[in-house]
């Protein structure tokens, strides 16, 4: 059992399998790995065994990274294994591990840090300088059929939780961290989520879990919206168009007017917005984000695009806002996240849309950088799931 | 005894001696005026009698509704009178008045609020959207003999506290309120101060005082600089001169390496700075400010300039960033700042650059414009202090 | 229009129903009184109207200054109406109110405080020392016809909430204060209530609605016990009987290990109990409260009986407890109160056991000092609905 | 260079000095030992080399464990090295160690966490379940010529900060949590603090150091008193005596309403108490504490004596007083102990009441059991300063 298949991005635009080692565990660490017995057939269709086999989303950045090599000060130099949206089964387990056993089902949170520095002792973690992330640079991540990381960071999977709900809990705490953890939502509060991609959208269901009296989606795209709608918003805004020669921030004051019209939106009391979480890295949606917070309220930044932003900085003043950055994931974030889901308030699958095997690699990086798949159907999550390993491997 | 001979704002640059209504007090209210005796002379010199009469600070506030009639939506369509930095002894007690008697030496905190809404229930009354401001259109000032408002906005001052002290209590409370309240700010912290205007330098002493472990300034006046490392800063940083066509934002980056590479600035550990305050408003020091923040950080935005600036949100998200905007004060900063100066850890003598009489109050505000008085000594803070009311009601 | 007729405690054991003159309003306060019109009846039947009239739950405290007297230093020294959990009809509205309008139902918070000294300035009202409460001595109570509050304290009722729940929305708030406010309680964590009495119900029934996952209710009564399962909890855990001659700390030692083993419950980790609230006032409750928190959890107190009660301060040192006292309410309770039963996630009307004209006043303090009514039946929540207040006005 | 010479607690009242192999080290490990050179004398007096050799403070708990071999669920049955508050010089450092090198001058912080379980990653690390603590059973702690560590645990001490000072960071950052940590002290609070031993003395110089308003020292031993008020505290009060047949609640009461006349203490506003801190562990001093602490204050106990206290709940719950269990020390507090006494805020020397060389252990013991040495002299901290490690090991 010497095969570690793995799909590695080797330059721009350059990905291949690779026969990876099988690391090696000691003291703590686990093997996360498909699990693999006698009978098993050389290729399996999803349907005959869906738990079968480490499952990975892809993420944007894994895109990024395969198109332009790099992301900020991030670079690919060298061969890296790409993903980092990983559940599977515990393979093996070394000395010094007591919670975990051969055979459990994981979600693994891709980040092992120093649990040395200020930020590890403090509480986040997610600060950690010498971070270990997969599919960072330098470092391999979890696309192949072995993947080794510290047991606490192996979560078990409660039963009604499957293997493809334990990848996508990964993006999930992305969720979690910016309106809970960061944004520190309750019970009864309003927000409103700008851009309805994967982490827009989960974003929303974490606030609708913690009990959000309103919900308020907005994209640019209708379809998206419509999605968002049916899934866990309880509004959705379409932002008007951009007139010819107007400026950014004109129209983003003009944006949040309308908004506040529409929607009936205030800056104080019941109708106002507790937190706004910008999950669109778009510079209009950032601007608006800042004129729609109520007053003492927080706004998450939690989207990336073009770094460069203009604000109003006359709303964070004389609002008092809280312009918060949100970075990954920290302490308590994964299990909240798997709880919410085991609970049943959060429902991962719809966002689920395309599933690939593990030598359909490709084409779930092709479909999600289009956003669609061939037959035109739009992509919110593909997924690795069910992997034909031995095949790869042959 | 009817004489209320005030300073107004007509329009832009309009300002007249008026005589006003002397304000008639009720219930929890008082009135705070010059203190009158038979004897006095018509004209005073400051050294006769410098605990005489109402102090109030000039504010570059006020000076910008002189020149402008405006600043953002607060508009100046009637006759305002000016000022909101000021001391006075109790004149008048309403019925309800338990804790001031006439006679009593106050600072005035100039915002009265309706104590009522969620805000001022809340704790964060200085987000009140009924707050009458001194000063703030369409609120008259405290710019006048007499000024009333309700008792427990009027702070009495310890014996060692004089009434020019007591007039600086204002700009020092929103020092205490960026520093303290909204940054958090501790023992044995790192401070940044962008801007070395009154409000900067008083976050200075309030850093200072709090314990700072390292207090760095930061302006392009090298006089400013001076005075501040002199005052409260442990060190000073001059920022180089932008080159010919460099962008800001390459320029601000540029700015911040130099900065760390100069003082010895981390990210993390006991070098980083814990809280960066920018009391400057200029985009430049605002984009440098995201840089020089540790991973983790605060900063503080409490200086106001051109609204628009354009930020990093790559150093938000990145280091987690938390931006917050600080307005005027909240709950608890007035009576820290009055204890601080109480204690003697905040000295505000070295800030009172210059001093007027009442009917001096136009080359007061033309000193503060100017940024120096016609002799050419530089202005940080020009004080109406030790009036001649009597001459100006003539 | 000028009959007030009240219910009035005079002395221990001695309550009457007497004329009290209608309460003049102004400013910005309303008067809260049944609708009257002239085609009512002399005497209702609850079923015929039920949305009719002032409505007011009879609190443990309302029956103890019947019984006692007092309350610790709350003496009553002069006749006093009783009743402080009510709701009712705007009937008249002061010049300066501008949210509420005759007719409006609403709930009324019965502690109208100072809004001036620290405490209500800094967001924690509760703790005013000049808070005018109803039915606390000296100052009179709601169950009258007519009660005079502060606009901002008489919250409107969504169409959905019923007057009778707007009565329960008072004991409602302790339990928001108690496990939101103070508890800082959240979604996925664990609790354990001692008592279930109306109090005790209440904090599950919130710790339901905030997203818990788990409510473990502890009771010696094994139908308080069955309903509080029926009703919010996960759990029930009846406590053994103490053994003849043990001491009560060796008991809750040995009950504690028992509740811990019986319920799986752990020091850390998934089991742990997050927040434990008391609101039993039982000495062993407090101690087992202690043994069963999780190593850096929360104890909340809000029951009150012997003030004395030894506790196990190792308990608290060597897991980092919080151990806090919870009084009344504060801010943003009542709208969270009102919000959470608006949106169905509390259900009040289980609780309403037993109803009652105004003019079976007595009636409803007998059946809840006895904890059941003549019938047998137990009490949880004894309300006056529906009043006949012609009939004792007669 | 094998020989470890280690003072080793075999029972009760039962101890040996004995070579203990020397440990290996690996990793990120450090070994802190005794710089030893050829020309050291056989033994030193002090005053000739006062910065040679390791440095351990006696602490209550070292004493407890010799005289019951016990501290509640901790004991003793294999013999263990005692002593935890060290510090010492660098011998050895792990391939792994980066900011390190042999011969740094080190503070040790004695706890050594799994950095992998809740309470270490969310920053409570204090409550690690697994944590390796020195000198509490079963492991060793640092009374011997070499103690292994992990690197992060040992703090360089700046220059100004001597190895006898290094020494006393442990119990200061048991101050430092209780006060800073816990406690949240800021500038400009008020504090009591109950029982004048070292804890409670270096709780005081925290306060002082962090701008206590108020620092008011309570002991019944009257020289302990005024050697706090010569320390650090502004107020000593010597509570009087209980009188015959008084129970102690009454007598808590009657003691805290003079401590109130005597000292002038409000339960509200600027003469009120923000925290307390019981170090006595004293049942009618954590009585006495709940009284006095202000309305919604907070009272930290980190004293402990008999854990059975009775406590009045009363004082809990209508002050909604926090009272909060102080154990160990946690993220950031070593840190910042060792910066106030850089920075001259916190002057340990005089507490440092006795000195013994290694070989003089038990004098040490002795003295800190009977609370003064052979002369009479009062004990308050003892301390193994510059030992003569060669005599012992011969």
């Amino acid at each position: 059992m010497s095969d570690n298949p793995s799909f590695v991005l080797r330059a721009v635009e350059d990905v291949v399998y690779e026969q990876r080692p099988i690391p090696e565990i000691s003291g703590d660490q686990v093997l996360v790995e498909v699990k693999k017995t006698g009978a098993q057939p050389r290729r399996y269709l999803l349907d005959d065994n869906p738990e079968y086999g480490s499952h990975t989303g892809i993420c944007g950045s894994d895109v990024h990274y395969l198109v332009e090599g790099r992301i900020g000060d991030f670079i690919v130099n060298n061969p890296m294994v790409l993903g980092h949206e990983s559940a599977g089964i515990v393979s093996k387990v070394g000395p010094d591990v007591k919670h975990l056993k051969v055979g459990d089902r994981v979600a693994m949170e891709p980040g092992a840090t120093c649990r040395k520095c200020d930020a590890c002792k403090s509480g986040r973690y997610e600060l950690c300088p010498d971070i270990v992330f997969a599919a960072t640079p330098p470092y391999d991540g979890t696309l192949g059929r072995y993947y080794r990381l510290p047991a606490d960071l192996a979560f078990p999977l409660p039963d009604n939780v499957s293997l493809e709900d334990g990848a996508m809990i990964e993006p999930l705490a992305v969720g979690i961290h910016s309106v809970s953890n960061l944004g520190g939502f309750r019970a009864n509060q309003a927000i409103i989520i700008f851009g309805c991609g994967p982490v827009g959208l989960l974003c929303m269901s974490v606030a609708k879990a913690l009990g959000a009296s309103r919900i308020i989606a907005v994209d640019i795209n209708v379809a998206r919206l419509e999605f968002a709608k049916s899934y866990a918003a309880t509004d959705a805004y379409l932002p008007p168009k951009m007139e010819e020669g107007e400026a950014r921030a004109a129209y983003s004051r003009r944006n949040a007017e309308k908004m506040k019209l529409d929607l009936g939106i205030e800056d104080r009391g019941s109708k106002a917005i507790d937190l706004v979480i910008d999950a669109s890295g778009a510079e209009v949606s950032i601007q608006t984000a800042l004129y729609v917070a109520k007053s003492g309220g927080t706004v998450v930044q939690v989207g990336m695009g073009n770094p460069n932003v203009t604000i109003d900085i006359g709303q964070l003043t004389t609002k008092e806002l809280n312009y918060k950055g949100s970075f990954r994931y920290g302490p308590g974030d994964y299990p909240l996240a798997i709880a919410l889901v085991a609970q049943g308030k959060i429902d991962l699958k719809p966002l689920v849309t395309h599933r690939y095997t593990f030598d359909q690699a490709i084409a779930a990086f092709q479909a999600t950088r289009a956003g669609k798949s061939e037959d035109g159907k739009g992509v919110i999550k593909a997924i690795i799931s069910g992997p034909d390993f031995s095949a790869d491997a042959a």
